[in-house]
């Protein structure tokens, strides 16, 4: 009888109720990225998500089919928000390729001040997970990085016909440095809460790939 | 009532029983560092390893006060096992220095690979996790990273000292260049279960250092 009585609702359902059901579906992916680069996809509960968005509990899979789907959403939209980033610091041609990719650095560290080293990558942290993670995110992770290294590369490339590093640096394998290396920054910098790590390797890559 | 029928027998527990309390002890330990290499700390729980090692559930309070101080002192463990391994290669002394390091990545590679790449690295691990770990574990765990960076600082000034890598090299934050990119370089090696990134971070960190 109840199910009857709510479906002509459902259908009727008007346009007020349609842009509520896509705003609380953002918030939920806006209070999801947050919990992922804090504390990864294990330690982090639907519930408090919920709870954080004032949704109740239980309605969670009215949004979304079950917790891996949210989590593929997750990597997606940190993906598109960070692809952002890059390309507002990579195509800034009004700075040489190198200062472009110390530009990102410093946004970085930034980014990581700002919550008090307490976010990292969720990338990274959900690299660290993924013995306990479902299958499927391994590929969509590895992904993820080869997009940032692409243009990264392509970054390295210009600093190379610029003569700002050795005219024999692979670009390629140089970016997937980066990325390894900058992982394991980031989460150094997390664990001890500064931004030393960041630092250090923003200024002894830049060295290392200097001409 | 109990504990008085129980007292006796405890004051009383012959020599094989001390034998088997620390044999347990040691299986529960050696169970922990290795879920700890391969989910981390949140994702591990004590039923599991209890049950990996045949010990009734419910009895670890018998073996340890809590799981921090479990926690604890599987970061310990690991540092001791791990320290005896950096010094097998770093002091091997028929080796040139840069070649020692060579020598402990590609021990590391190849420990990796026996698990097939679902362990890591349980310090990086921990690290990427902190947000959600007891708050000691912090110091602790950066304490074990500041000591291996030393006994790595140490390899890089002979190596400095010999003519294989440039005089101005300051060693110290060339060490810690070397563990914050090599935890990345683990961590992505778990992700995409492959030695190609340990391979890569090794070739590139030496070109990099290289006089």
């Amino acid at each position: 009888m109840s199910s009857i009585a709510v479906l002509p609702r459902k259908r009727g359902r008007p346009a007020k109720d349609e842009g509520d059901f896509r705003a609380t579906r953002e918030a939920l992916l806006n209070a999801g990225v947050a919990a992922l680069t804090e504390k990864g996809f294990s330690a982090t509960g639907i519930d408090e998500i919920l709870k954080s968005v004032g949704v109740p509990k239980g309605s969670f899979y009215h949004f979304f089919a079950n917790k891996e789907a949210f989590g593929a959403e997750l990597i997606a939209r940190y993906d598109e928000y960070f692809v952002r980033k890059l390309d507002r610091y990579y195509l800034d041609e009004t700075k040489a390729p190198l200062d472009r990719i110390d530009a990102f650095f410093a946004d970085a560290e930034r980014g990581m001040k700002r919550f008090g080293f307490r976010r990292g990558c969720l990338v990274g942290n959900l690299g660290q997970e993924m013995g306990t993670l479902p299958e499927p995110f391994r590929a969509q992770l590895t992904q993820v990085l080869l997009g940032w290294q692409r243009r990264t590369a392509t970054v390295l490339e210009q600093a190379r016909r610029k003569g700002e590093i050795r005219k024999a640096t692979d670009c390629a394998e140089w970016a997937a440095f980066l990325w390894t290396g900058w992982e394991g920054a980031v989460l150094r910098a997390k664990l001890e809460r500064k931004a030393a790590p960041l630092q250090m390797f923003a200024r002894l890559f830049r060295q290392s790939i200097g001409a």
